[in-house]
C-alpha cells in the first residue's frame, strides 16, 4: 500500500508538476508534445493510409494512458483525498477536452462509427496547453479571462441579433433559403462582415433588411473590440504599477 | 368604483412590478416569456402548418391582452392620473414595439393582408426585455446608451458617406445597377466590409472609386469602435472608483 | 462707392455670417440647403429627363451665383483688404469644392462634354457643411482633424502595403489580372477585408501570398482604429477637465 | 594602407551617415531612391520588354554595388574593428532584405532560373526605408515595435486558430477542398473576414463549424486592435509627459 502511494505520487510528479530538474517529467512532457503534434497529422490528409492509421492508433493509446493516469492522480492535483476529487477533476474543462480527444479510440473497436473521427479535432485543443509556457500568451489569455463575462454577454447579444436578422430575412425572402438554419448561416456570415456571397438578398425589402442589419451589426461587432481594448489598457496599467511597487 | 380601482392596481402589480415574492406576478412573467419564445417558432418555418397557425393565434391573442392591460394601467406606470398618461405611455418605444408585435392579429380577420405577417418579427424585440435580468448586459447597454448621440452622429456620417459613394458609382457605372437603391445597397455592403460580390465594379473608374471609397470607409467604420471603446474605458473607471468609494 | 461697399458688406452678412436674428441670412441658408438636396436628385436617376434637367440647370446657376458672391466678399471673410484675399479664399478646400460642384454648368454650353456630369457628385460634399450645426458631429470631426497627420501616415503605410501585395501577386499570378491596376484593386479589396471574390488567387503560391498579406493586413487595418480610439479618449478627458475648470 | 582606410571611411559617410551638408551623401541617397522607385516599374508589367529589362539590369547592378559597399564598411557601422562585424551586419534584417533584393541578378547569368524574379518584390521593402524621414511614421513604427512580442503572440494564437478551423472543416467537408492547404487558405480568408466566397461550406455541419469559427474569430481579430490601441494611448501619454517635462 505504501509502495503504491509513493508510485502514485511519483506518477503525479511526472505527468503534472513542472519541475525543470525532474528529467523524467521533462521527457514525459516532450513525448506528449510530439504525440500531440503527430496526432494532428492524420487530420491533414483526405484518405487515411497505413501511416496515418498507425499514428492514429499510437497517439490515441498514448492519450488514453495519459488520461487514465491523470484521473488516477486527481486527488493529488485537487489537493484532497476523497473519491469526489476524481469526479471534480474529470469535470474540469481541461479533463473534458482530454476525454474528447481520446474518444476516437472507439473507432478501433467499432470501425463503422466514423463519426468519432471528428473528435480527433479536440487534439488541437491540447496543443493550446503549450501556450502556458509563453509569458505574453499568458497575459493575453488573462485579458480574455478577465472580460469573459462581458465577452459572453456580447456573444449572447450577437447571437440574439443574428437570430433577429435571420428571422426578418427568412420572412421576406424564403425562396433564398433552404431552411431556417441557412438564414442563421447567412446572418452570421453577414454580421461578422465575412460576406461570402453564396447567399445574397434579391428583393428590395431583403436588401433593405440587409442594409439596416449590417449597419447595426458594425456597432455590435465593435463591442468585443472595445471590451478587449479596455481590458488591455487596464492590464498594462496594472503591470506598470506592479513594476513601480517592486522598485520602491 | 372602489373595487374597480383596486382590481386595476392589482393588475398593474402583476404585469409590471418585479416583486420576487408576488407569485402571480412571477407566473405572469414566466407565461409571457414562454409566449415570446413560442411566438418566434412560426418565424422559423417556410410554410405555416396547423401547429404554427395555432401558436400564432394563441400568442398574438396573449400579446393583445397584455397590450390592452398595459395601456389600461398606464396611469399607475406613468405616476399621474390623467387621460394623457395613456397616450404618453402608448408612445414610449417599448409600447410601440408591443403594438407592432400585436399587428399580425389583423391576419386573422383579413387573411389576404399577408403583409402584417412580417410584423411578427417585432416579437423578437420583446425578447430583448430579458436582457434586463443580466447585470453584464445592463452594463453593455448602458455603455451604448451613454454614447448614443455619438453613435447616431457616426451613423449619419456613415449614411452620408454611403450616399456619396452610391452617387459616384451610379454616375460612372449605371449599367451595373438596376436603380439607385441598388447602388445604396452595394455601397453599404462595401463600406461595412461585408463585400458579397454580387455587384462589383467593372470599369477602371468604377474600381478607382471603389478603392478610394473603401480606404476612407475603413476610417469611418473605425469610428464606432473608437467611441464604444472610449465609453467602455470610462465605464470601467467609474465602476472602480464607485467600488473604492464604497470601501472607504 | 460707399453704397457699393455697404452692399457688399450686407451680401457678406447674408451668405456667410450665421446670425439667427438676420432673417435674410436664414432665408438664404434655407434656400441653399434646399438647392443642395434638390441638386442631388438628378444623381439618383439613370437617364436624365426634363425634370432632372431643369433641376440641374436651376441648382447649378444658384451654386454659380453663390460661388461668385462668396469670392466677391472674400476680403471680408479673410479679414484683410487686398486682392490676394480673393486668391487665398479661392484656394481654401471649401471654395475648391464649391468650384468643382459648379463645373457641370459647362455641360449647358458644351453638351457633348458629358464628363463634367461626374463633377455633380461634389455637390454632396457641400451637404457636409450641414455637419457644423451638430455639436456631436463637430466633436467627431475635431477628433479626426486632431489625428489627421497620423491618419495620413497610416494611409501612406496602407497604400505602400497595398502596392507591395499587388506587385507580389502580379508577379506570381499574372493571368488572373488584366493589368497592374487590377492587382492594386484586388489588393485594396482584400486588405480592407471587403473581399468581393471577383478576383481570387488560383495557384498555391498566390494563395500563400494572400494568406500572409491578409494576416499582416489585419494589423495595418487595426492602426486607424487605434489612432481614432486614442484621440477619442483624449477628447473625452479634455472635455471633462474643461467641465471641471468651469465648475471650480 | 592609410589611404585605403580613409577611402573606406569616406565611402561609409556617403552611403550611411545622414549629414544634410554632405553633398555627395545627399546625391547618393537621391540616386538610390530613384533606383528603388525605377526598380519597381518592371514589377508592374506583365511581359518584360527592352526598357524594363534595361531598368532591371541597371538597378540590380546598383543594388549589388550598394550591398557590397555596405558590407565592406560594416565595421564602421557596427562600431568595432573585427571580421565578425561583417557577419553581424550581414545578418541584420535590413542587410538580409538588401541581399534578397539583389538576388534577381542571378537571372542575368542563369536566365532559366525565373524563380529569382519573384525576389524583385523585396525591392519594395527597401522603399520602406523612406519611412524614417517622417516623424509620424517613426511614431507609428515605434508603437508597433513596442508591442511586437504581443503582436507575435496574437499571430501565433491566430495561426493556431486558423489551423484548428482548417482541420475541423477538412474533416467534415473534404470534398470542398483539394488538399489541406486549401482548408488553411479558406480558414485564413474567413477569420480575417475577407470572405471571397470561392470556397464555401455546403453541408449543415460545415456551416455550423463556419458559424462557430467566425464568431470566435471576431474576438481573436479584435486582439491586435486592442493591443495597438493600448500601445497608442501609452505613446500619446508618454509624449505629453515628455513635453511637460521639457517645459518645466
Amino acid at each position: 500500500m505504501e509502495h503504491n502511494i509513493s508510485f502514485k505520487k511519483r506518477l503525479y510528479e511526472i505527468i503534472e508538476v513542472s519541475n525543470p530538474e525532474d528529467k523524467a517529467s521533462k521527457a514525459y512532457d516532450f513525448m506528449m508534445y510530439v504525440a500531440i503534434a503527430a496526432g494532428l497529422l492524420p487530420l491533414t490528409v483526405k484518405t487515411s493510409n497505413t501511416y496515418t492509421h498507425l499514428i492514429d492508433i499510437i497517439t490515441v493509446l498514448l492519450f488514453l494512458v495519459d488520461y487514465i493516469a491523470r484521473i488516477a492522480t486527481a486527488d493529488y492535483k485537487m489537493g484532497y483525498k476523497h473519491y469526489r476529487a476524481y469526479f471534480a477533476y474529470a469535470l474540469t474543462p481541461l479533463a473534458i477536452v482530454d476525454l474528447l480527444s481520446v474518444l476516437p479510440i472507439l473507432n478501433l473497436f467499432f470501425p463503422s462509427t466514423a463519426v468519432f473521427g471528428a473528435f480527433r479535432v479536440f487534439r488541437v485543443l491540447r496543443a493550446l496547453k503549450l501556450a502556458r509556457y509563453s509569458k505574453t500568451m499568458v497575459a493575453i489569455v488573462n485579458v480574455l479571462k478577465y472580460v469573459r463575462h462581458q465577452l459572453v454577454a456580447v456573444l449572447v447579444l450577437t447571437v440574439l441579433y443574428i437570430v433577429i436578422s435571420a428571422m426578418a430575412i427568412f420572412q421576406v425572402e424564403p425562396d433564398q433559403f433552404g431552411n431556417f438554419f441557412d438564414a442563421i448561416y447567412w446572418s452570421t456570415i453577414s454580421i461578422t462582415t465575412i460576406g461570402y456571397g453564396d447567399i445574397v438578398p434579391e428583393t428590395v425589402i431583403g436588401k433593405l433588411i440587409t442594409i439596416v442589419s449590417s449597419l447595426v451589426g458594425v456597432a455590435i461587432i465593435a463591442l468585443p473590440s472595445g471590451i478587449i481594448t479596455a481590458a488591455y489598457i487596464r492590464e498594462m496599467k496594472r503591470k506598470k504599477s506592479e513594476h513601480e511597487v517592486k522598485h520602491l
